[in-house]
């Protein structure tokens, strides 16, 4: 039986067969992997049965369309079920699903990614598709200005993490009305019940009055489902919508439904067999839904205001890169209107405020929250918006899973932490950025700059709206020198050499830069000659520069950073002269190896052993 | 004027005083300093003033008693009032609080650590000390069984972090009644008006709606305060309290009350002199309130199941080290009573579940809230628990944040990350640990192991029940051979070297250690022979085994690791070896530099480059 149903006519009679053909295709695209969660998936069947069916509005064949609504799987291992919707929908063939899923080399993972041209963002780490959801839609509501909805199918157990209510919150607070979580809650986690079980009330309670208008409905009754989706597609002006669905996991098969120990396990093949025949056996119907309105596809071209200029800074004048960081913006922001900004209500501290006060309708303040702060970027990443975020860098550590799943849903995040290391003084550790470095760089395909001056700030912001992936710009509290004149330039992958000497290589990154000049005007005054480079770019690194430097130099190096030892600028270093088989190598590194408090800039500098004092007294110590 | 008065008679207008004195002190301590949050102080003073006078038990000369009750300031930005709180007490001097805030070397730090015996856990990083309340709470509540009560400070800007919604789910799952949050609404965060400003109602649905009981009151009112904490004192026997104070920033100087552009800026000195003035100058007030009654600090042994005896397994045996996890927990937890267990809703596959199912009274289920599963450790180990939280490795990037300030907290914690590397196969890289070394290395003081077979395993999570710092146990999720027979010890610091040889070394740890000697066997058949090193402490990594090796095999050295290419395994190793002088030194270094799919182990170990055809080929090279 093939069935190819124009939009939005499909009777719920057909639609009840779509469900069981999407439970069917759950059991066999599952088993015949051998691995997967066909029981998350059967729960909410009947939803995406009725979503994709009427209610999503989707040209299946141009998924890139600016008019399409969104469907974000935020319970990510439900991706039997959106393997089967698009094998239901005619994009992925009865093969693939039945040899593909989970397999080497394929596209349909066992958790869903951008690999396949209709997932936004990749999933599989709960808790991360709702924020991600805020972000696309508040580019639908603000920047695209378009009609399109943004649908998330939730799990019940995902609304144990925090950053779930995150995203509740922002999505009030901007009015998302354009957003709708369908929470599936089928009452059963991986080990066990969830915290409330089937208490849909209690769930209904949270989500009002996190600001959401709440349909309470019974997620296998098809009119109830689609008076819930036409009600969510109703626009209410001001409120995102949660549909509460009270699910039965494993629904379908008696053998399997509300039964704990089913969890992420496939069926057998005699239970499997049993299952699909129960469900009526195999279908092969292909239907679509609604499409979107082409006319909500047109683009209207986005006034620029401001002339974007370059900032530019006198040599010796003293620039916090903070600063620079918010003036290179604000001039990106009038060259590119696909530049928006967002800050963990730091923006002042950032400098990010430059930006809201010159742009605010591309300016989105996410409070102290930094996971809806990353997720938020994802989504209008998504909708291709170029969006920096920026907070302190410690709190950055706040966003890893979000950033780290970033990389994996291909997204080019641009991040910026400010306030890094024990340079930031008498705030205290909790303040300081000292695992970011190693945190960033470990993020797959990732990008990591900490600039020194002011100028090459400004050309580091400029980089990093061209530069794909997970993007990093490090920057520093206090105001120092500006090193470099316009005009130079700051190429990704790069360092300068600031003073040239064939006795000892003196490398540094942001703040250590100005200590090693320093160094080398003390060293200098010995008649030992140093030669100093700025290593602006962290990830990639210059290791062509290092191992000139390093072998001018008879091996000797001393790298300084304002960081803790492991994974940051001198690991970074360490790793390109062993990889190039540099020879003969002397490598000291200065670093911060204790737990820091407060103090002013040049105590803590001193404390930590990576001022200007101290890596003379290591370069002495090299040249014995 | 110096008072002393004793224990919970001091009368309102005594408290007004002292309330006026921690004002005054506040804006003396930061402008001393020259930096600092007065005005966040000044709004939360009335609060404290009351707490401290007439509710909180504490014994200020014995702050480890187990009787006190716990003070935490989740704000800890408000730091100047809790140290003026402490002098009030009479346990920090007027001339430290003028001296020695926010100072070099000094131990009133910008925000609270434990350096200061009065603090549990340090703040800083918003939406933390009440997660770690929780933690305490919990030990209250269920293993000390005592009767002392948690109060925590919180800010209202960070009740926008997920994470104290995290806490109060938790908190009110676990019926901590014993648990209050006064939450100092003060309308204002750090640039500009959060987001529901003095709207307590907005506030007080959310709480109650996340089940905890809520009082909204007048934060300047004392009377209304007092009766407030008498409420809170009160046992509502399953419900956490939240007090909704609603207050003025900067509260008792006019010319800062309420205004924008006052947060974290210290009074310039004729401010701070007209301030002082009109708050009636300074005081020298010195009272405490209420002690613990001490019958409540007597302890009762707690009775331990099990016989203890550590499990064994044969070598040759195929088991999973995250089986020997749960098997070596459940061992230690019969001769340790004081070691519990937590995991975020992945018992069975972390296999803590055999800790949960051997000692329910000591485990605690923190469903998916991978921060509060962090911050229930810290604050269960300021009650000298001795605390495992599990999760996959994956997901301990959730609470990187919570796991850096633990550092700062000075507490142990005790991590274990399953399901680590593309060895997982197919669920994909959402669910894959790539990122976890690194991510633990860069803590301060950190500890982090890698057992590549069950008995190591084993013995490694002995050595954590004793390791100091932050300690991380990565385990895998197939099974493999056991490799060590019964009694074989493996020190912290320490490796293995599973097979002699001369030609090269191979060091992998986890799952690359079985690809290493499945190397050595290939390379013997070509009359290589390799030297195979069992890297299962990477931090601290045993150099003196690693330079013998690696100058007994001619410089040459391959290291295999499943995991990102950036701080982990190899540059643990290219660390020490550089910082040793090791020359010459020919360094391979295979991780997974690609983003994984799905696959088969075999598959994904092979497409990584970090399987055994790899490793041989990767050593004939050197060799070549």
């Amino acid at each position: 039986m093939t069935t190819t149903t124009p939009a939005a006519t499909t009777e719920l009679e057909t639609v009840a067969e779509l469900a069981a053909q999407l439970r069917v295709d759950s059991i066999r695209s599952s088993t015949s992997a051998g691995s997967g969660h066909p029981t998350s998936s059967m729960s909410a069947a009947d939803l995406m049965a009725v979503l994709v069916a009427r209610h999503l509005r989707y040209d299946w064949d141009d998924p890139s369309s600016p008019a399409n609504d969104h469907l974000i799987f935020s319970k990510g291992h439900a991706s039997p079920l959106l393997y089967s919707v698009f094998r239901a929908v005619g994009v992925v063939s009865e093969e693939e699903l039945l040899t593909g899923y989970r397999r080497f080399a394929q596209r349909l993972e066992g958790h869903p990614t951008p690999v396949l041209p209709w997932v936004d963002v990749a999933t599989g780490s709960l808790g991360q598709g709702l924020p991600d959801g805020v972000g696309v839609a508040l580019a639908g509501k603000y920047l695209d200005r378009r009609p399109y909805r943004v649908w998330v199918l939730c799990g019940d157990s995902e609304l144990s993490e925090g950053s779930m209510w995150e995203a509740l919150d922002k999505a009030s607070y901007y009015q998302l009305a354009n957003l709708v979580a369908l929470v599936d809650v089928n009452r059963l986690g991986q080990r066990g019940e969830t915290e409330f079980g089937w208490n849909l009330d209690a769930y209904a309670r949270r989500a009002e009055s996190f600001g959401a208008r709440v349909i309470a409905i019974d997620g296998h009754d098809l009119t109830a489902i689609d008076n819930a989706l036409t009600t969510a597609a109703e626009d209410t002006g001001d409120r995102p919508t949660v549909i509460l669905a009270k699910t039965i996991k494993g629904r379908g098969f008696s053998e399997i439904e509300d039964r704990n120990g089913w969890h992420g396990k496939p069926l057998p093949e005699d239970l499997a067999d049993r299952a699909i025949a129960g469900l009526g056996g195999v279908r092969d119907l292909v239907l679509r839904g609604p499409r979107p309105d082409p006319e909500s596809a047109t683009t209207t071209a986005e006034p620029v205001t401001g002339d974007g200029a370059r900032p530019h800074y006198g040599v010796g004048e003293k620039v916090a890169t903070r600063k620079a960081y918010g003036d290179a913006l604000v001039a990106l922001g009038a060259r590119d209107p696909r530049v928006v900004a967002l800050d963990g209500e730091v923006n002042n501290s950032t400098y990010a405020g430059e930006f809201a006060h010159a742009y605010p309708e591309r300016y989105f303040e996410m409070f102290i929250a930094e996971q809806q702060l990353i997720a938020a970027a994802t989504g209008l990443n998504v909708r291709g918006y170029r969006a920096f975020a920026s907070t302190f860098a410690a709190f950055l550590t706040r966003a890893y899973d979000f950033i780290r799943m970033g990389s994996i849903s291909r997204v080019d995040l641009r991040l910026v932490g400010s306030h890094a290391g024990v340079e930031i003084g008498a705030d205290g550790p909790s303040q300081m950025g000292l695992e970011d470095l190693a945190m960033l760089r470990a993020v797959h395909g990732s990008t990591v700059l900490y600039p020194s001056d002011a100028t090459s700030a400004v050309a580091l912001v400029d980089a990093m709206a061209t530069t794909a992936g997970i993007s990093y710009l490090r920057t520093t509290r206090g105001a120092y020198p500006v090193l470099y004149p316009d005009g130079e330039t700051f190429p990704v992958g790069g360092a300068k050499v600031l003073r040239d000497g064939d006795d000892v290589t003196l490398a540094g990154a942001g703040v250590t830069v100005h200590e090693c000049l320093r160094a080398a005007d003390l060293l200098a005054q010995q008649g030992i000659r140093a030669r100093v480079i700025d290593c602006y770019s962290i990830k990639p690194i210059d290791t062509a520069t290092l191992t000139a430097a390093v072998t001018a130099t008879g091996g000797r190096i001393v790298v300084a950073e304002d960081h803790h030892p492991e994974g940051g600028l001198g690991s970074a270093i360490a790793d390109a002269l062993v990889a190039a088989g540099q020879a003969p190598l002397s490598l000291t590194r200065l670093a911060v190896t204790g737990m820091p408090g407060s103090g002013t800039s040049a105590e803590l500098l001193a404390w930590a052993g990576i001022d200007a004092d101290h890596i003379a007294e290591a370069a002495r110590d090299l040249l014995g």
